[in-house]
């Protein structure tokens, strides 16, 4: 499949590389071209057959968004226990419940993610959920792509099984894909971590895990091991491949030397830590430092939903609280969190950014909406203005998976959200 | 105009009553009958004859949402000036560029402003800006309510002037009405504010301002006239006719004593409070004391949006991390502010909720969007995840201005676009 986008504003986010008016040519699944509008011989020149060519009607193409943490099948659990701190939410209410579901279940829950990922401009999620492979299959049907996060914890899987999944789940096709990580230090013995560590090291596999998420969680490892989940982690040979943290709420200067130290990112979760009142991650203190961040929903349950547009302007406006500065965090840095930064933390380095060779993931916005006019600074009016209803196109892998507010052939919501609903029911009652 | 709205879920906002399955009736502007589905016989005994029905398909109909405090004309300044505290924001980029705007300008801009609120499910804004005629005209003129404050301060308007708007605002027609207030303590003289509530007691009228909204202007007014801004207008008996504060981010104990004393309406703007980095206003402390919150986007200068699903998000968010309680401010009491509350402080006291007599200010929520399932608390999903892509219909006064994506008849958005670029282009060069 061969598409022409043509008519265009493009964002490429590549490093210090401003919109211009042009096109881009996608050969299959990657660029084959991006730059200024070309005439009629010079396209002729390019020799490329084109099965669809689209008019953007000067909206902004630009690489489409990426959460880099989120729990997919917990879309089952939206709006199922609100207004619980995260421990009582957790254990009372997700933990018992999830105890309960099925692998199909698993399934069904993620296909409703992968349709608010879709229309969402989201075409890859870095996944934390029980029963992987069916987690994956749900998002790589539904064409989006899938980088799984290890969740091992004192209540399983066994390494055995974690070694098997990650042989089996690292695909090398760009849809399925997995790395090391784990739950959380409260949820794993000193030894589980360090067999983590181990295996980590001997596949040769970054490390990402849900880290300093909570004042409550870094104190009481403090109290359990004389220091910070991230100075624990990386007492046991944790990050010798680098990684990430999830969350990094609280992070004290020697967390933040131990991540600079690896080349590390922090994945910070504005809305979750918003909704669950964990806190504000000191997104400036990391930018200074030279931190990398990505941005992930976390789950459809603490969040509550999966929108990279609300996060966007909570990354940006959170930082504005936290450092009483209406300066912190500019639009320009957030763009490149949910999109750049996102893609490399999750090993998929060539959905980074609209280059020539790079993966045809893209997103257009919808400039023609009342949110986005006049148009006095675009890159601004995403991050600060934009919404979901400005998503006109989803492509990942040169195939468009939403357009005008449709999904592909052959995907139906109709029948998804009645089997979510249903899968639901059996559990409520 | 008669319309049928049937087969809905019905949200009546009325004290204490859930949500329940049922239809609407609409004889002219007003609700006819609300409540559990009609056979054909009952239906026919209540002898209207509708010109439309429409199969709500099990969608929630509640009343619209109600914008209290906004600024509607600054859509032309979005993104115009981003990260910039509020003082630096008002007196370097906004008030210069306020003072070449053109009374037609301000009309386009407003029209602008009309296409968000009524695509975002709003159907009267609280709007507080110069040539309030013009703004009014350009909301009407979309179908959309206008309830003006007048902005009065010390560089204008006269005092005779506010007193011919405030008589030929106030037109009595459900669509254009005008409420006493002033800009702020900071651009007003004592001797203004003294003359602004004599006039405010003369004409029976509310008054509303910006008050609080940034520690600078609490602690500026305190070292100006030695107690706060809530203080010093109450001894110049500015709230009589009670009346409310826009922001309202840094009471004291005092100021609340204040507005609960004359059951004054505390204004909430998180997104701008967000992005100005001006503060976290203390809901919870005012829900507690008694004291009615209502909701305004702010103008689209300093939020950058008028989304009220946004503002709902952070109403509650915002509380949470305030309080660091995740059970702070639950959506219920959100959903109130957001309708119910804001009707009423706006004068509205028929656009509240949906019951037999009121007017039908009526928006649909889609509930067949990925966000909104699988469907396990309604109200809190609205609240948690709710976007504007959820907004399927926006009735006003009877007539649908926004369903299924599209504007009624004869408003052609593209128009009002290229109208707002081109007036922006002759400020910006």
């Amino acid at each position: 499949m061969n598409t022409r986008l043509y008519n265009a504003r493009i964002l490429t986010m590549e490093e210090g590389k401003d919109l211009f008016d042009g096109e881009i040519l996608i050969e299959g699944n990657r660029i084959a071209y991006v730059g200024r509008s070309l005439s009629a011989d010079e396209l002729a020149k390019k020799g490329i057959k084109f099965d669809k060519e689209i008019d953007c009607k000067r909206n902004v193409l630009m690489p489409s968004f990426k959460d880099a943490h989120t729990h997919s099948a917990m879309t089952g659990m939206r709006s199922y226990a609100d207004d619980m701190p995260l421990w009582e939410w957790l254990s009372t209410k997700i933990f018992p419940l999830e105890a309960k579901l099925t692998a199909d279940d698993m399934y069904e829950f993620t296909r409703l993610a992968a349709l608010e990922y879709v229309s969402g401009g989201i075409t890859a999620a870095f996944d934390m959920y029980m029963n992987p492979e069916y987690c994956a299959r749900a998002l790589n049907e539904m064409g989006v792509r899938y980088v799984g996060c290890c969740d091992i914890n004192k209540f399983g899987p066994s390494l055995e099984e974690v070694e098997r999944r990650y042989k089996v789940l690292n695909k090398n096709d760009g849809f399925t894909s997995y790395i090391m990580g784990f739950h959380a230090e409260y949820t794993c013995t000193k030894e589980l971590l360090q067999s983590i560590s181990d295996m980590a090291k001997s596949l040769g596999s970054p490390v990402f895990t849900h880290n300093s998420e909570t004042r409550k969680e870094v104190d009481e490892c403090i109290e359990r091991h004389g220091c910070t989940p991230t100075q624990l982690f990386e007492s046991l040979g944790m990050f010798e491949n680098g990684g990430g943290g999830y969350h990094c709420v609280y992070f004290d200067d020697k967390d933040i030397e131990i991540f600079k130290k690896h080349d590390m990112t922090v994945v910070t979760n504005p809305g979750s830590n918003t909704k669950l009142a964990s806190g504000i991650a000191p997104i400036s203190k990391y930018l200074s430092e030279g931190i990398k961040v990505a941005i992930g929903t976390d789950g459809p349950s603490s969040n509550n939903c999966l929108d990279m547009f609300r996060e966007m302007f909570l990354v940006t406006g959170l930082a504005k609280l936290h450092d009483m500065d209406a300066a912190a965090v500019v639009p320009a840095e957030v763009m490149k969190m949910a999109t750049v930064n996102g893609a490399r933390c999750m090993g998929l380095n060539d959905s980074d950014t609209l280059s020539e060779g790079k993966l045809a993931d893209i997103i257009m916005i919808d400039l023609e909406q009342p949110n986005m006019q006049p148009i006095n600074n675009i890159v601004d009016n995403i991050v600060y203005s934009g919404s979901k209803t400005n998503i006109k196109m989803t492509m990942c892998d040169g195939k468009v998976l939403f357009m005008d507010g449709k999904y592909a052939d052959g995907v139906d919501p109709e029948v998804i959200y009645a089997k979510a609903n249903e899968m639901m029911a059996k559990y409520k009652e």
